[in-house]
């Protein structure tokens, strides 16, 4: 497959120039940035493939690409952020906002948003908290895809459990909660590769190796029991408790055309050197690291790195010798482009004359 | 094997007379009601079957019986407990009096606790959170057992991740980031059964069925990576952030007798009506218990439980019933007794007279 080399910030200007037709220039900056990021730490699921979606969702007004996001406090340390079903990147990057601004005050906030929509990478919101020296959880439920443990329909979202903490090597943990996340299934999918048996069951509840049918189906919760305990429970803190959809009733945004998908998230930010010096916690935290990474090697396994090293590094090469886009991607990319000129047009009021 | 069918309440007051000889009244109590609760619910690993070794830490002097718990204020919504050496349990007790306190004026509230040891079952503490009427994250870190990811050698604790919500069916997940729970190995060795070829590793690095060998190896993560990673944030919430051991350094209760554990906690308590109506919360906690139980059954299941609702069901029938205390158990409890009245006589120091 052919590939382009594209560095970082002319990618990044690319599809805030995309977004750019929507949203408020600052918004487009923002959802590029996170969408190109999840590209170079080789999240491909949740990078610039999905592009088409979002401004298809933008385009037939099933998302308000100017919200009036509305901050209401609760007891002290919480806040809540109705989304006025903005974009979730949007949404999310306040919410997180308001969860660092509790925890510099209060030692620990959390912060629920209601009304919101697909918010593409967790890591993007951790990596917010990180920059601001704190710790974090983020959350957020999602449209029904993984069947709650004993059942065969969907009805949990494939969630990532999300966690921070800063240090020399900051631990970022990013996990879907299903076997695998379900963008993987897609994108086995739009490449024609097989999935493993154990990753998900048909329509008809039977294992499969085919994407295509997995898709018609559900992915699997990991450990049983286990991950459908931390969908429940994810779906409780950001949906229950925000005041958004919740209980399998989040829409698909890839399938719904019919309305908003009103998601709801849960961040909880927290300083990490509270009964410790700043100093103290950095030396301890790099203790934890330098110690995992003396442990005698398992079979088969070159080194030891902890959660989102890896991702860490390879953004890093990524964001210095740029990214690798496929000729698919360039295509789609030059598409949205033309949209994004009719659309930015359309809204000056010159559509007919285009 | 035979059995005594023992009522609860018998069996506590037998237990806290066991710890009484030790610990303040009230303290031996609460011991005791964990201990013989972890028996309702069906975990065993947590059970009576763990006083000798409680008890023996206690004659050594390795555990503090009678701990100044020193409780220092971070910022506001936090706090910091240092165990003194107690036992786990009033250690976590009181850490998540200090979390129910805090997360009751600020909405939520982190308490870490450091200088404790093992506090049994998370559940415990996560009901305690219930009861007052609030949602909770329960955490610790624990002897090393298990392999970080890449590694072959323990280094992370088996510890349980732990989360409530209130409802009229409450969600209590309390489940081990192990394949399973390394007590239910030590537990299939006692009674000489074997065990699945994917749950730990021996002292070589290989697969094994041979709970013994497991005892001398390692057991394995939850689903690879993910697994590891939540121990790894496990042990940097509850022991880098606390001051307490981390990184492997957790002295194992069952193995090493030369000094005190130095386990660390974390307790994070947050109401959950924050930006709703309690009864709208209830509604929508309850709406989401209803939708998950009414999907279609998967092969082999006949209902849909809610994390720990199997759990509670069966604590509800052996409080009404009575538990099935083992043979073996009834002999142990015997010679606690007996070790008890000579700790007791020891203290009053008329142990020349006994």
């Amino acid at each position: 497959m052919s590939t382009s080399l594209v560095s970082y910030d002319t990618l990044v200007a690319t599809v805030a120039g995309i977004f750019s037709a929507h949203l408020p220039e600052g918004d487009a900056q923002h959802v590029a940035r996170c969408l190109v990021d999840a590209d170079t730490r080789g999240v491909a699921s949740h990078g610039i493939g999905r592009i088409p979606v979002y401004t298809k969702r933008l385009r037939l007004g099933l998302v308000n690409p100017r919200p009036s996001l509305r901050v209401t406090g609760g007891d002290a340390a919480t806040a809540h952020v109705d989304g006025d079903n903005g974009m979730g990147y949007v949404v999310a990057q306040k919410a997180m906002d308001e969860a660092i601004a509790r925890a510099s005050q209060f030692g620990i906030g959390m912060v629920l948003a209601s009304h919101s929509n697909h918010f593409g990478m967790s890591a993007s919101y951790v990596q917010q908290a990180l920059d601001a020296g704190l710790g974090s959880f983020v959350f957020t439920n999602a449209p029904p895809l993984m069947p709650v443990w004993g059942g065969s329909t969907p009805f949990l979202g494939t969630s990532p459990f999300a966690f921070g903490a800063p240090g020399e090597t900051p631990l970022l943990l990013d996990m879907a909660t299903s076997v695998v996340a379900f963008g993987k299934i897609r994108r086995a999918a739009r490449l024609g590769e097989s999935i493993p048996a154990d990753w998900a069951l048909d329509a008809q509840g039977r294992a499969t190796t085919d994407p295509h049918a997995a898709i018609d189906g559900v992915v699997l919760p990991m450990g049983g029991p286990k991950g459908s305990g931390l969908g429940l429970m994810m779906d409780l803190l950001a949906g229950v408790m925000s005041g958004a959809a919740f209980g399998g009733q989040v829409r698909n945004q890839n399938a719904d055309f019919s309305a908003p998908q009103d998601v709801g998230h849960t961040f909880i930010a927290f300083k990490p050197d509270l009964f410790l010096s700043a100093e103290a916690y950095r030396e301890r935290a790099a203790a934890l690291v330098q110690r995992a990474k003396a442990c005698t090697l398992a079979n088969g396994f070159d080194d030891i790195s902890m959660p989102g090293e890896r991702e860490e590094a390879m953004a890093r090469r990524a964001r210095l010798e740029g990214l690798a886009v496929s000729e698919q991607d360039m295509e789609m990319l030059r598409e949205e482009e033309q949209l994004a000129s009719g659309s930015a047009a359309e809204r000056s009021g010159s559509h007919s004359a285009a």
